[in-house]
């Protein structure tokens, strides 16, 4: 596929019938072209990068777990992979049972054990006597559900609809609201265009210096660039060696954040570029100061080319 | 008990038979007292703001899955609690089977799913053949290899002697040397001494202004003090507000750690200390810089008083 | 005489009849004591050193000929000496003659060569025909007119009255609105009290290193204080070594400015603190942030000493 | 004259006879072209500014007496000229008098009252008896010896060579060692190109935020550019602005030096160039660091253009 042309083959850390297909549904408007699940997110990474997929779907960070490292570490090794869209998913797990089912004739329970986590207080109050059984997907969980194998799953409404289950209840995690975001990556191509309200990520890696991630972000502060995330990596492969990933408010193609970009790349060891896309976790990126705006780089370029040609 | 009599009642996140009951054993020296397996982070803190142990012992991040999200939240709310002690472990898998099993005879493989997902490559390699099997702790999947449920497990060494189970394969991770930092917390009380290579870690929750992060990484900088982590948090809960975990170099009595910390009670929406203690990483902080000593400190106060009181 | 005795025998840089006159003048509300000229800012300032005197007064900084160097200098160098009020005064050269003289009868006229400079337009145009001659000073030239040795001078209004002339013109400056900044210096003793309009002086000398002024700047910008005046002044004996004068917003008795003089302490080669004293240009400091304010940084301390006795 | 034609009409402070002079014939290598005094500084620059001259050759700033604010605000108002050459010179003072005079014959003495302060307390020693009489100029001093209206002149070597004195004292400055920084400035034309070793002159006024100066300097910085001059000017006229007069290491053609301009001129209320020179004061810029060094702006450009086109 030419790098110009949209993706039509999609994969997506499956199985079929968890959050992160809803995602997909969600990520990209076409109904056209191929959607299959890889069973790891390595996987869903390497289908895009040995061109088997267009793009993949993977889950980035979550609200209550943090980010999700095989995400994390797949991005920041390998070929480059760039992010173009960012999708963020309330991760409302239902109590799915066989229809028919009262809460009283529920006698065992099964999910993925983070699910049972993030559920485990609500579990303990609307079934005291069930001991929660591991699965290795919630999906799965589901579909021993629909096998007769166990009374009830907690899952995503999505499984419970594909494997024909009633809802017994509707939101059982713990805390309300956890949100998942999700990131559709390709290999680099032709970026979204800048809409105004942009995120662009990055991994940047820095020796071990004191103030050398306060150098790294004093580059976007000097340019009037909030960032949205941080978090430094563990690099034991290194000793001494920080990997910082992060995500900062606009457009390489806007004059402020490619400056701070190439001011990073002259000072850190390595940087990765992982996209800019635009921001979909509702929220605005801050006004960009005047100082910042691509018309006083323009004006200042212009300015200082004719300072060094003599003319002023 | 008061607060400075050593712990003697210790808590961890359990089972029984895990890499965390062995990370106890060698964050503490004596063998008296108690030591009593949780079900979970939040059941083992629980114990500890309660009264009913003097400690616990859980994870903190891990060199492949990064930060454990319970730990962090759970140390980050709630009644304040302190780390006292760091213990670094590396985490090797074995293939663990009842006595007399061969590798040709397995035909059943069971294990935590991170420890599934962390050696899924060997596995693949060494029992092509043997679908992988979830179980609710590595710990829990020896027992089931002992009580005859499945063939094999992946676990910690101290879960294969403990269920008198043979090991197969030594280290079956797929990245070697992973190593997982646990940390043992109590109530406030009196701080373990400086011993000259100590760390701090505390959660900065600064509200939404561009630049607030550079102004936290400044008060650090401007008295010589490195950071060995940092992690932007999400907080939902409160849109626009941000939190920060991280552990610099230094001991909260050392002068230039203090006034950093003070620093940081006056710019941050909230600070909370997560305590000052020996560091275990096998690294060596960095040397001091002359003008951050603790003489230094001690010099600039009294040349303040001498100008504040007139004589100079 | 003790140092909490009002001062009373005051010297000036002379002679008699010039600004620095008025300004003393201006500079202490009692007539009592003793008002002495000295014929440099070296001779008022050693008399002041040497207890010949309490307090001298002279100039520090003119917003048209810049700062004065044997001022500055004079205070950097030698036995401490610190400023305890500063005074603005607006420098209205006149143009005096003879009771009688009329301006077409003027055919030659005197003055100290820098008042000869910031009148030279003026005078052009009144007295075109007049060639301007040298002065050891204003006073001098105003003398000089009355011992009919010249027929006018430019000069101070004290100067002619003195001297009992005729002001033929009032303000001949050709920059209107000069104003020369004065400073009334003592030896060191107990401060004048803040009244939350008050100004810092210091001199900081600081090694030849890349980013050393920055790394000083920040020592005041992390704690909210603002610069008022800075100057980088050359240090010729020392190759390498740069000195600052600078004055800041703040009171030295004030937790955010004592701290931030600590921290120079510690950073800088040698501080030279020049005393805190009442803003008089007629502008008002900033205000002080939330964070920055002496209620803050006790309660930071109060936080602190609770964190390091293992009360939190 | 086209811009890149070298100068050949110059004019200098005059009068002749001074440092000035002596600086002049330092600067140009050429012998040729007209050399011609003008009574100021402001009459100097205006001769560039209109054309009646090619460069101007003024005092820029003096070990001693600190910057000339007649050249400082000269260049800093009006219309724009840049400085294309330093000179540091030595002010060797010297005692000159008529042929055949001796010391114990001197019964009076002139020169300009810089030149009398600069060197009052070696008069006194060497010439008790003579009252001394300030002169417009050391070289107008040395042309009443030479008339003989006084007996004595300090003045500059040239002026006595020029007017046929004897010299008595070799170097009578109280201060051994004081050096005037002299620079000659031209219209905006062809810079002279970078040397390796070279030095960039601007101003930049900024508006009254805490914070301002400490932003501009971070702009040099982030870069790895040391600063070797700075100056706060008063801004009178604007209330609230502060002007700040600064020299940093390095030529406006190196891309550091460019793009910290460019920075400057986005967030400065106004920024003025004067100037890439080399570095005529006998020492060394720094090494410049390799992360910005002009290779490593060209490849992070290199870097940000494949990313923004996709190919990364």
């Amino acid at each position: 596929m030419p790098p110009s042309t949209p993706p039509t083959r999609f994969v997506y850390l499956g199985p079929e019938g968890t959050f992160t297909e809803t995602a997909l549904s969600r990520a990209i408007t076409s109904t056209e072209g191929s959607h299959d699940p890889r069973p790891s997110v390595a996987a869903a990474l390497s289908a895009v990068r040995s061109g088997d997929a267009d793009a993949a779907l993977v889950p980035f960070e979550n609200s209550v777990e943090g980010s999700v490292p095989a995400t994390m570490d797949g991005l920041a090794d390998g070929e480059p992979l760039v992010i173009t869209r960012e999708v963020f998913l309330e991760v409302a797990f239902v109590l799915a049972v066989r229809p028919g089912t009262a809460l009283a004739d529920v006698r065992s329970l099964a999910s993925h054990p983070h699910a049972l986590a993030q559920t485990s207080r609500r579990l303990a109050e609307l079934l005291p006597g069930a001991p929660p059984v591991p699965a290795t997907s919630t999906a799965a969980a589901a579909a021993a559900v629909a096998a007769g194998e166990v009374d009830a799953a907690v899952c995503a409404p999505i499984a419970a609809s594909r494997y024909g289950l009633e809802i017994l209840a509707d939101d059982v995690a713990d805390h309300a609201g956890a949100v998942t975001r999700f990131v559709l990556v390709s290999r680099p191509g032709p970026l979204p265009p800048p809409t105004g309200n942009d995120k662009t990520s990055l991994v940047a890696v820095v020796g071990d210096r004191t103030g050398a991630l306060l150098e790294l972000l004093t580059e976007f502060s000097v340019r009037g660039i909030s960032l949205t995330r941080i978090e430094s990596r563990p690099t034991r492969q290194r000793l001494g060696v920080y990997s910082f990933s992060l995500d900062c408010e606009g457009h390489v193609a806007e004059a402020r954040v490619g400056e701070a970009l190439a001011a990073l790349h002259r000072l850190c060891d390595d940087v990765r570029f992982l996209g800019s896309y635009p921001r979909e976790d509702g929220r605005e990126n801050r006004t960009v100061p005047a100082e910042s705006a691509d018309a006083a780089f323009a004006d200042a370029e212009d300015w200082l080319a004719r300072l060094r040609s003599g003319e002023l």
